[in-house]
């Protein structure tokens, strides 16, 4: 099969023929249909990011596709049937995946990092793991649910437990917070979007947002979020990963409030304690997905309550992967998510 | 003022003039804009159930309308703002209010029940349980809130949890099954509404059902619900108040699914103790909503996430309010809620 | 290996020297040192309730032991390690063991029902399964944490959510009742024991029971607790498997309050509508106990929170194991556990 | 009366006659039995921390004592009944009041704060907020349980979410931590205690430790914890307030674990952002306790779950009251919590 292979740190993908593999026991093999391509893929390219498996390998954590092959023991697929594949595999026997948490799993395997991804032909999976697709959605732009989606879906829902009517407010919105504006709306907040770039703000209003800010025009961000929600918001996502907006989050939240960290960074982050200890806030983190919550989220996706083809804005053939890197690179302010279509 | 008098039960409400009442201290005097006509009136009048305080009473417990007048010490609402006013009134000492159960006060108070209500042009209530009502939305329409709306609220969101994606069904689409519907749909769930009357089915695919079943039309309905939701729904509410649809309500949840009881009946319900026990299955009651939860209700009114003016077919001034009644014994199929416009 | 052997209902165990099975990948080899002697048990062979795997077949689902051998690639045990098995092993795929509730795995395989259990001189196990069982407990005892204790705790931690201070009534003393007592004395809540059995109250004192009701000696023990508690309990526990007492410990719950049904019966339970749904009563299930919870349920057992030696109070080498389901028949009331020791 | 009334920041209180109040509508007068001797008070006399009500005026937020008379309308009470006072009265009617969170009430009303408090023979109260104190207490020891245990009892319950087996670490056992530890303890926790003094560490032992930790004897703290609990701890509390030891508070939790912040300081902390997000840890923070929760407290007091007359070890009449703070003032480490009697 051609595969896009990764050859190590700053040298571009490279399409090559390889061997196509063959599903083991409790293995499918999925035909990919298309997989997302996305920013954590340019950290290992770009920055030198160790992955687990050593190049040459295979990228890409996002992908759809049809069943193509099944391996011993599997029962629950056919030949033909459309699925998506979870960025992140699970152990299933650690204390985390024991306990509903599997997101934090103690030994998760991911898709273009601990084994060969999907910018490819063909990848493996687990015949456990991989999600149906019904036919209402499309099989190539429902790629981009597998993470894009779903990281924002569990910060909104279970890290963040937005309810009905709820004042919430995304910090930044990229690829992770314009869905985290999305799937906040879906569950019925009223949404604040935050961001420097005029691009993107619109599009946060086009996914839900009620109202958004671009904090280059605001004095005082906590002031103006406490205006608009008298008295604070009930959570607050930081979607960037920065300890600036996540002081920003922190303080736009009401008495009680949560604000949840999305975005990564290896920086520490410095916090008021009498705040957090005297109105009783609270922070957390929010880490990818847990796989039962994905059939919830394609059924959002399915009642067109959030909104999956609107936010594929590139579509790049396995030879023309790279320059859907590029185009992450160069920072489009109107550019939402690209995928690769073998 | 005129107002529409209870005389006893089994005789018309009689508009008569009556003393306007003042305000006394911590208390507000409402102009009423409008006052939803409820089932609940109709059972003090045709069915004898008893009222706290003794006819000549004013009933009505859903009303909105503008502060007309200030008790002492009233400082958080001036002239002319617009009020919801909630259908009961809370005592804020007991474990319960203090518990953040409100709605299961140990000393509740309703209008048009233990004091006089809002089939008049003026109603006294306490300056602390008023709610500001938004521009955004018409004044009479929004008075149906108080109870049509806010009962489903808090049974959808506190007692049933629903979260996103999740496959609830509702039974019953009358005044309080439709806005579960709505409700239900808001909050992001799959909504399958049931009825017996296709009308009904109708308006809960307008408010937001993706599917509807007429028990009258499949053999088994648990089996109905359990092939469209892959094994049963994660909740079901139940909106009329008949053991048998308690019955049915139960037996569509899937394993650890939840049943909601939102309807009154006051006969016993027979329960498969071996299903509760083994599918780790929960019944649980409805009652209400808390003066807390009535923000966000009217957020997502304001949000447009759930319709309010949609839901009123028919109005009547407080002359004709008796024909409002009569309409209700008819059962008009294609009508929702009425309003009282004084 | 010798092995007490099931033949079918309504016959001995059977002492039969049997192959030793020798463990598979992942599997290890568990030297037997006590298994309970559970009334599930009993139903086997005394009321011919069906197991999955035919008989010729071993019983026995409480097993503590050591570990003897290991079967290709298991890396957590060495030989020698004290271990507990839990009564029930879980698929770690269904919806229910990836939401976080194993104890309802939609493919539950049970020592002594599905795959040969402990009554045993050797038993294989899943190596993943297996737990723990530090040195200050005692080998044999602690067998019975297994079910008799791990189903109270699930039943009082998770089902009832049971917290410090909290009013709880538990109905029935007998082997999982009595452990109900004191999973909640061990929590902190202020336990009422009901039996109708003198002796049984006497255990459930020692057990934790801060008061003790025989229902054969009041008149209305609905009226007894809300006297005691000021106003009905928290949460009730039925831990019989009976529709009356499941009725009896629906009514003695406080407003908001919830009843756990730990107890099997296959008989429909009557309950009043009206009262789940003004009060906003609760009625849930409570099946088992999910693998994580054991480390838990094990670390109170070692910190003296909860007694496990005390519970044993009949121990019968596999040659008398029959005598041991003898004195389970003849309901000694002084009698809690048994266990065989092989 | 007799009162120790408080002139101002770095004057002794001074006892003088003061007009004994009278219960005004909805109003108790208590006559003291005893208060407890606070830091918060030290904070007001010597380092000019300012109160809401100017001085003179009269401190103590822990009171105990009898009904002495009762204002208009007061029902629920006669004279001579024992009561305890909560430290800090609630508004009822804002947000929180009315969401079940009264310990973060917009409108907070403390004794020895914004009215008179307790250092005196008689103190107002509304006749609301007074709880039953039932004869199995010591009428004055129980003075205590109005802040010393309250407040841990909230932090460990209802913010740490603290379940029976869990593993627990308290830092700082002064009079905050040390019931942080005997409340955890009561609730089924494994607890391990850190503090610099080993005065304070044996005391926490004799309250339910399991461990115990000097931190100026081991290298690492984060280690140690990770070691003893496999993996680090359930939740952590730091009952000081200072940014260094909530950073070793949040080090010692495992992933998914959570710190709670019951400790004050005005000063930053600074966090390591990508452990909250990579790990999805959890920073809360705890203030006060809710009224509702003090029947509760009380019972497990009742109970002897935790022991309230072994924290007293100082007993000082008015007079002797500045002495009360000497000692506090001076740090003897076997000193736990003072009481006035008046």
């Amino acid at each position: 099969m051609r595969a896009a292979v990764f050859l190590g740190a700053n040298k571009p993908l490279e399409v090559r023929e390889v061997p196509t593999p063959q599903p083991g026991p409790g293995q499918i093999l999925v035909k990919v249909a298309a997989c997302g391509i996305c920013h954590t893929d340019m950290h290992y390219i770009d920055h030198g990011v160790p992955t687990f498996k050593e190049p040459p390998m295979i990228l890409g954590h996002e992908p759809s596709g049809t069943v193509a092959a099944l391996g011993a023991g599997v029962k629950n697929w056919k030949e033909g049937d459309r699925v998506l594949l979870p960025a992140v595999l699970t152990c299933g026997t650690c204390f985390y995946c024991r306990s509903g948490k599997e997101n934090i799993c103690n030994d998760m395997v991911m898709f273009g990092n601990h084994v060969d991804g999907a910018y490819a032909e063909y990848v493996l999976a687990p015949a456990k793991d991989a999600l149906e697709l019904p036919h209402e959605l499309p099989l190539e732009e429902s790629s981009i649910i597998a993470d894009a989606i779903s990281t924002p879906f569990h910060a909104v829902v279970n890290r963040g437990e937005v309810k009905a009517g709820m004042n919430v407010v995304v910090f930044g919105c990229g690829g992770v917070g314009i869905n985290a504006v999305q799937v906040a709306a879906a569950v019925g907040a009223s949404v604040i979007a935050v961001d420097m770039i005029p691009e993107k703000l619109e599009a946060a209003k086009k996914f839900g947002a009620m109202t958004t800010i671009n904090p280059g025009e605001v004095e005082r961000i906590d002031k103006v979020v406490k205006k608009l929600t008298g008295g604070g918001a009930d959570v607050t996502f930081e979607c960037i990963g920065n300890p600036k907006t996540i002081q920003q989050a922190f303080s736009c939240i009401r008495k009680g409030g949560r604000t949840v960290v999305v975005g990564y960074t290896h920086h520490n982050v410095e916090l008021p304690a009498s705040k957090i200890m005297f109105f009783e806030q609270e922070i957390v983190g929010s880490l990818g997905c847990r796989p039962v919550d994905y059939p919830r989220i394609i059924e959002l996706a399915r009642l067109g309550k959030i909104k999956v083809k609107e936010l594929v804005t590139g579509r790049f053939g396995l030879e023309d992967i790279n320059k859907g890197f590029d185009l992450m690179r160069e920072g489009d302010p109107h550019a939402l998510r690209s995928i690769a279509v073998p």
